[in-house]
């Protein structure tokens, strides 16, 4: 890959050192670990090195800021291929490439089981952060980005199924929408966030910090055909399985049965639109009169009151992103 | 501990908003494993978030810039006892404060063992950065902070011994000399690193970054009475245990041994000087006109060539830090 253009001092010394364009740096951190965050049979290291890589990213597009560098640590057991630790390496940089960030640090340590973590840096570039507490009562909420997708992918590789393939490349690689972050920003976003644990909790972050209710209109989140045939290989597969334990699982509640939201909320895969995790999409709130590009859709309000609720009521469901075990 | 001056958007956003006084930042990452890089029987949680922090914080001082905040990552088993990771924040706030700097963001997750994840970031405040690849020949070098005192702790508890404390305190909490790293740019400094793997390994990668070939003279490294005493004191534990294996083991080792550089580096002690690691010391490369502080060592000079001598001969000995396993 190109070297960074914005690095003064980069990978070998003691620390990086970069050139933003103002005097502000937008940091954050996360961990992926084996067997919780990635599992080596369902994932190539470049599956995991893009998904460390989007997670970190889509944190820095969510404060409205433009990704940089990524810092990388890799904790593994001496008995990794290397072509593992290469790979992983370079969906990193892939990812990285695909925001518009370098990387330009790392450290490589032993360990059992493998940790990759990762920091990310951003620049504002002279606009100011938008946060999760700027959310005011009249505000739309709109959201750009693929939403349930990646949860759908798990629970299709949790039961065995190898389609819609569309769905499983989601979950081994999120693809969140980083120029949306800035994007927001310009367009005078009033709170933003990343959905990371899923729609509905990460909409409820927004409002406690907010101190604001957000109204989401199932009307508007209607999940696409790959969804619904996912919910309906699932049900199917969990059918022919038979027993009340499979047809409990959380593949089968996470596809479907929102039922406690009435009829409009009945749509195979709601269940995964409204609180899978790791697609990264972003949801924000915007002043009513702006006009959005139309690759934001308005899915919902804000009110007075605080929580969110989920065609008027208060939403039950899942409560998002589980870890394996 | 008080909140971050520096902070626009502090921990509990998608990631954390700093101002710095200029438009570059320094960053850095490294990671700490549970039994690679600390015990649970030798360290507690404090202990372990001061090494954390510090081997981070010392990058950042290495570059010759101010330490200004930490992002820290846990991933440990769900049956960590809560106090444990409350003291490894404490312990992180603690080393950071003594640093100047603050924890902006964290992440938590589970794992089969301890993995801490820490990236440090920092400004120059205006300087420019000091690097490892300055060093010219006719320049000093030049040391601040221990040399020695972590590795001879780890060897002092790993033969079961716990005198003299302050070497076994100096392996649990490093304390790099922070504010050095600044005034050496300030000074006028043509090279740095710090010594997190000994003191010879680490001056190397000076020598090779720079082009330059580095003589080090024992006679202006004499361990002091603390190192002088723990090696005795292994000396006799591997002798009253008897047998070659004892008398091989890498504690007597570091502690004396240096027998190849002749009689001037006899002295007990000086192998933990020149190879061990973790004591996070400053080392630098200086103009020799240049009048440096009293807390500055100067131990060798900069020639054409390359490697690092000792006391004119390519230094054989332990080749720095290693591994618990």
């Amino acid at each position: 890959m190109p070297p960074d253009p914005d690095a003064i001092v980069g990978n070998g010394d003691d620390a990086a050192v970069l050139r933003l364009p103002d005097s502000r740096v937008v940091a954050t951190t996360d961990m992926l670990v084996e067997n919780r965050h990635f599992r080596l049979e369902w994932s190539t290291g470049t599956d995991v090195g893009v998904k460390a890589a989007a997670q970190n990213l889509a944190d820095v597009a969510a404060m409205g800021a433009i990704p940089v560098a990524l810092l990388v640590g890799l904790a593994a057991p001496r008995d990794l291929p290397v072509a593992w630790a290469e790979d992983l390496a370079g969906g990193l940089a892939l990812e990285a490439g695909r925001a518009g960030a370098h990387v330009v640090g790392g450290d490589l340590s032993g360990a059992d089981e493998i940790v990759v973590s990762v920091t990310a840096l951003g620049t504002l570039a002279g606009a100011a952060p938008v946060t999760r507490g700027g959310a005011r009562p009249s505000d739309v909420v709109a959201v750009t980005g693929r939403l349930g997708h990646a949860a759908a992918g798990l629970a299709l590789l949790g039961a065995g199924l190898a389609e819609p393939a569309g769905l499983i490349a989601a979950q081994r690689r999120p693809a969140p929408p980083y120029e949306a972050g800035p994007e927001a920003a310009a367009l005078g976003a009033t709170a933003m966030i990343d959905t990371s644990d899923g729609l509905v909790q990460d909409l409820g972050h927004v409002a406690a910090a907010s101190g604001v209710a957000i109204d989401l209109d199932t009307a508007r989140l209607r999940p696409g055909p790959e969804l619904a045939a996912a919910a309906r290989a699932l049900e199917r597969a969990a059918s022919s399985a038979g027993g009340p334990a499979a047809a409990g699982s959380p593949a089968a509640q996470w596809g479907s049965a929102a039922a406690e939201l009435g009829p409009a909320a009945s749509a195979p895969g709601l269940g995964w639109v409204l609180s899978g995790g790791e697609d990264h999409a972003l949801a924000a709130t915007f002043p009513r009169n702006i006009a959005l590009p139309s690759h934001w859709t308005v899915i919902g309000e804000v009110r007075e009151g605080h929580g969110v609720r989920v065609d008027g009521m208060n939403y039950q469901g899942q409560a998002g992103w589980q870890h394996f075990r």
